[in-house]
């Protein structure tokens, strides 16, 4: 029987704060969200970015990569641990779904941020916008 | 607030009886959990493909790709009619993350069945196995 846990009232704050950001497309306050020692598990490449300065930097390279971003379902895990987002957005000319998975600590910081996208076209897309954004704030 | 509605009694039954032809590695019982309409998006092509016959055959042939292959998060949506199976597997000598996004109908079919899964190489290799699968069933 699959049933989910609750979200902690410290997770929902920190799923709140995120939703603001990025309907704002003002990802400034992101590190405070995350643990010291948060983990993203990119969907392109296969070794983990650790540490909050790393993570953050990510996303909010990711932020300015999508265009046309939309959140679609939300779903909860069975331990009131972690989220999937559901999204849809479009790299240059290419659209692609996809899934942020988050896992949040016992304070509600995010501890592990996961992404997957398809189709192919869509990542190899991704893969190539975010190596160059990436690079220009080098 | 983000929390999850129960899945329906029927959807259980049809995430119970999928699960059971995973671990038992037997497929066979898989056309009865489809609706006639369901619709499979894959992780590689754009273009998603419909009817419980080429669901069916896909899911089928996916099966056979992947070894070592272990569900571990399972989350539920808001509305309580969607899941998202977390699962690790490899393909030949690629390892790979992925989700299986499932929707059911109002009797409990599986309506919706999409895959992501992640790096790029696992990606890749999922392709091409794919690929020579459904060619040799052809």
């Amino acid at each position: 029987m699959l049933t989910a846990a609750p979200l902690s009232p410290a997770a929902q704050a920190t799923l709140a704060a995120w939703h603001a950001m990025i309907r704002a497309r003002d990802t400034a306050g992101l590190p405070a969200l995350l643990a010291p020692d948060a983990v993203f598990r990119s969907p392109v490449a296969h070794k983990p970015y650790a540490g909050a300065a790393a993570v953050a930097m990510i996303l909010q390279t990711a932020e300015r990569v999508f265009s046309n971003f939309t959140y679609h379902r939300s779903l909860v895990s069975e331990d009131g641990q972690s989220v999937v987002l559901e999204f849809s957005a479009d790299v240059g000319d290419k659209a692609l779904k996809g899934i942020d998975m988050i896992r949040f600590g016992a304070d509600g910081k995010i501890i592990e941020f996961e992404v997957m996208v398809r189709p192919a076209t869509g990542l190899a897309a991704l893969g190539e916008a975010m190596a160059k954004g990436l690079a220009g704030r080098v």
